[in-house]
């Protein structure tokens, strides 16, 4: 394997230094202003005309010589001989003269020789003359030639994005094409186990994930987007591939293929066939990053995992298309606090957070998985002389894309059945899975208003007592529905029970986690049936060692051969198309915090749990009963 | 004319109980991931894979187990086999047993046996064998199957609306194709006076702005446009189109012929051929609204105004569209001070106002301004019983669209120079034209940051006596440049001076602006010339009372024939092709508080206004002098 040779990162100061100074020039294209909505204006947009481009009746009226009108009473009308009329759309063809009145529409012109309009509310007919009823005043009820906009006026500068309010007014001033910038942005994915959405998943391969969710990002900031597809980690292709971008495009994306394990493709390319502009950025997840030029055009080497190549893009590649477009409106930034300790990695990073009513919690899953991204609301940066971040401490977050609000945080342990219990409730959750264990902590430390558990003691009940040990004052718990637990199993297996685990290869959980707790249970039973020490039957069990995290993960393990038994929910065996045999009817309840059960939401909670419609929605092996929606106080324990 | 009967308005509260009461139901479509951006999710994902589906390797390095690293050392490391080798995108053939390491790379599938990843760095290769550095723990480096997203679970619900990162989740489960909310939206705008963007304006025409405003309105709620063009108010042409609309689209809107000059024609249209929901909403602009269904599709009569058309569509059509798609997201709410008194028309009334750094100033132009919706911010509502708001107040700001944030606030006098100078400065400025002496108002009030300003003193001197009279403490005069005012006449005209416009229709300025102030001073110079009475001179003049408020209503006003001269700036008559005869070169100069004069953006502002690049970008009759950029304290005064 190919040494890492050692290099000194660019700080992120310098980065941002180093990109704004790169030379970016759009193309201009002409779009119909149908289509032209989320685009950036080319050029200053000088008015042609005025807006109205004559006086108008702003209301419904007479058209009149103000001063004729200033005796009129209500109960002393001035007649005005009525002249003629004018309707909207068309060329007045009356002069209105002393004493007389023209009728008129609103949005009419003005005939000439008035100068106001009484509305129509304010007069009387009275055969061909007018009963004016209220004096105007000069200009009143009149929208004035160029009182909107002004022959000449920039009505909107070059670098204007476009919304509702811009087009109405483009369009108020007939432009009917307009002037956008172009920012054609190349993306390449790279990598030897990427395959298209449209191929079928085999054992080690991913589905290309960067060109979809960065294509998205260039659009959002205004960029035209180029597909390049997939190259494989193989030096000839991605020079091939990377020639026809930086000469088709202004700027290039391409993702992965910075790892030493592939030879650190990237770099050599940019280095022997460009500039190199930079190599590693001093900011967690930072270190893979490539900059530099080729031919003219500049090329970003984003790293491969795709929350790092999203955080990357929009920390350093999206102000450099933004600016070239000339946007210049930063991201938003709100003062949150922390909600639990974070210990930092002693290296500057931009943490991902989600957002709960002012607190902020770590939603790193790590750079590899994607739903980091689609959890988080935005995300802080933390300096590299911090070590930790206390609980409570004052952070600025800086958003990302739309300001979502969640109405109630769960956290806790994962079950399809509270995925279908969500949807059933009439108000926004956010879902986080840190297990039962992780649950207990948030709602004690006022982070979530509601964690999922399944814990079983040693006297073999299940969450209640964990109320008392985890001191958990501020919460009850409500009692929710049985899971069936057992083996997930192959359909060509000749396991039949438990005791056969003994004499296959067993994949086991994550200590700590409900379903450990249930295995060893089981391993004790049946250490004492068979006279043999419990350490000793574990220690003969092949892959007892071997400690899945997910219920999901057994399955996969089962399913791909790499094991033959394991322990989990009934739904994550049929999802995979797998057998299962019933060991435990397992109690998932929730622990919800006391000042949330009180609330309405409170109740609307409990209200659905114990509904019909919650029930009838659950998936084999998950089932309400008597006890569902049961309140146990911790105060009862 | 057709009178309108007395009706009772809607309030603004049940119209949106009847509003929401409207039953909807989009289209599902499918669309490519690549084109999903923006889009709204119809049905809830399920992952049909783990991701990732296999345990992966998170870092470069050698697959082992876990325990055989435990008594590792920096200086006595523990040997282990190298059995071979697992690439990124391979099955791994190779199997980790006691004491063996197998090289890996970031992303490969582990190998059966291992239970960790130590990383490159920790290691040291010595021939077939690998000397491990440090010890691993189980799990370490590893990144397991459905540790992101598990089988089975539901990665994003219906009705979620795409980004960057939701589009992320999507491709890591390979949905290459996705299922959208389709609501067709058609759009008809109404009006005799209306022409196509494509068509030459003729006098008493304006461009359809509507089409265009709601169009791009109803994409940003996630809805699909089909235009309908403009319809005259022609009550047949409308029904045919409107019946095709109501068959073709899920919602209609229709803008303009809700007023009794044109008969109503969508009330009557409605009321006859479907069923009538609301007409008419109590709060200002709502009056005009109609709402019905017409063959189980409702259509919403928009008033015809754009500003009012794009409020009332934003506040009662938008949340129908959104909550139709299951968009739940409610506009920003921001808490800000009112800047000025602002008395309430005695109705309820959405009231479009823009944000500086907290503060809320009403921008409203009327109601027929497209330009008002452009520059506001947000808008506050204001209850009937609401007769005056003071300065100062807390409002709530219902914010629309992207939270702009100008730098710097200009209220005063329109000058083509000064925007100029903005597009050279390098910070954003907003510029609300209120004439000179409401930026004098606005600069003491300590609303705006600057004022633009040529007031004429009874002495002849520009603007510095002004100063004192409105007890501007706060703020300095600094002199900006000299603006040629002359007469604004017709290229064939017979007019050689200003004497001559006692034989013209002439066109006069409003009262206490800077141009006016000009007019009657020559006025008074030439009745002392001619030997006749300042009053008797104006009465005689043709036009005298007839009042423009802008330079460009004047030269409009000319070139339309509607009068033979005017006075105004030399770039309004050569912005309408018309001649110009030169009066006065007058300064135009600006006032700024001496908190901002005195901060760095006061300090480029001062270097920019005597740059060269300025003085050169002025039109013709604009130019700099000697005094430019020269500060006057009140103090001198």
């Amino acid at each position: 394997m190919e040494r890492k040779e050692f290099r000194e990162l660019t700080s992120s100061q310098d980065a941002r230094r180093i990109i704004s100074q790169i030379p970016l020039l759009p193309d201009i294209i002409e779009l119909n202003l149908t289509q032209a909505n989320g685009c950036v204006l080319a050029s200053d947009i000088i008015a042609g005309v005025d807006v109205p481009g004559f006086d108008r009746a702003s209301m419904d009226g007479y058209a009149v010589r103000a001063k004729d009108t200033y005796p009129a009473r209500e109960d002393r009308p001035v007649k005005l001989e009525l002249a003629g009329k004018v309707e909207t759309g068309y060329l007045p063809e009356v002069i209105v003269g002393d004493s007389t009145a023209v009728e008129i529409s609103t949005g009419a012109m003005m005939p000439v020789g008035a100068d106001a309009v009484v509305m129509v509310e304010y007069t009387r007919q009275d055969g061909t003359n007018i009963d004016i009823l209220r004096p105007v005043s000069i200009n009143e009820n009149i929208i004035h030639a160029g009182s909107d906009i002004m022959v000449g006026e920039r009505v909107l500068e070059a670098g204007t994005r476009l919304t509702s309010r811009e087009i109405g007014v483009l369009a108020a001033v007939g432009m009917e094409q307009i002037p956008a910038k172009n920012l054609i942005v190349g993306i390449i994915s790279t990598g030897s186990e990427l395959v298209e959405l449209s191929a079928q998943l085999t054992i080690g391969t991913v589905y290309d994930i960067n060109s979809y969710s960065l294509g998205a990002a260039v659009s959002e900031c205004g960029g035209s987007v180029k597909h390049y597809g997939i190259v494989k980690d193989h030096r000839p292709d991605m020079e091939k591939i990377l020639t026809r971008a930086v000469n088709e495009c202004h700027l290039v994306l391409t993702s992965g293929s910075t790892s030493a394990g592939v030879g650190d493709v990237m770099y050599h390319i940019i280095a022997e066939q460009g500039e190199l502009l930079l190599h590693g950025i001093d900011i967690k997840p930072g270190k893979p990053v490539i900059i530099g030029m080729i031919n003219g055009t500049p090329v970003f080497g984003l790293p491969g995992y795709p929350t790092s190549a999203l955080t990357i893009f929009n920390e350093f590649a999206a102000p450099l298309i933004r600016s070239t477009l000339g946007l210049f409106g930063s991201s938003l930034k709100v003062k949150a606090h922390l909600a639990v300790d974070f210990h930092s990695a002693g290296r500057r990073q931009l943490l991902p957070v989600g957002l709960v009513r002012g607190m902020a919690y770590p939603v790193d899953k790590g750079s590899g998985a994607i739903t980091t991204l689609a959890r988080a609301d935005g995300f802080i940066e933390i300096e590299p002389q911090v070590e930790m971040l206390g609980a409570g401490e004052e952070v600025e977050v800086t958003m990302i894309g739309d300001v979502k609000a969640p109405d109630v945080l769960f956290i806790g342990s994962h079950c399809l059945g509270f995925e279908d219990l969500m949807w059933l409730l009439p108000f926004n959750v956010r879902l986080i899975n840190t297990g039962s264990t992780g649950g207990l902590v948030a709602v004690r430390d006022g982070i979530a208003d509601m964690a999922g558990v399944h814990l079983l003691d040693d006297a073999g009940k299940y969450n209640i007592s964990f109320m008392k040990n985890f001191g958990m004052e501020n919460a009850v718990l409500v009692k929710g529905y049985l899971r069936e637990q057992g083996l997930i199993i192959r359909p060509d297996s000749s396991i039949r029970g438990f005791e056969d685990i003994t004499v296959a290869r067993f994949i086991n959980r994550t200590p700590g986690s409900g379903t450990r707790v249930l295995t060893d249970m089981k391993l004790r039973e049946l250490s004492t049936a068979l006279g043999v020490g419990f350490e000793e039957l574990c220690a003969s069990i092949k892959g007892y060692d071997t400690q899945a995290r997910t219920h999901s993960a057994v399955a996969a393990a089962v399913k791909l051969d790499r094991a033959d038994v394991g322990i989990g929910i009934r739904s994550a065996a049929q999802f995979n198309g797998l057998n299962f045999i019933h060991l435990a009817d397992e109690e998932y309840d929730f622990v919800v915090k006391k000042e949330f059960i009180k609330s309405s939401m409170g109740k609307v909670f409990l209200d659905v749990l114990q509904s019909k419609e919650f029930s009838n929605s659950l998936p084999d092996g998950i089932k309400t009963y008597m006890r569902t929606g049961e309140i146990v106080s911790s105060a009862h324990v």
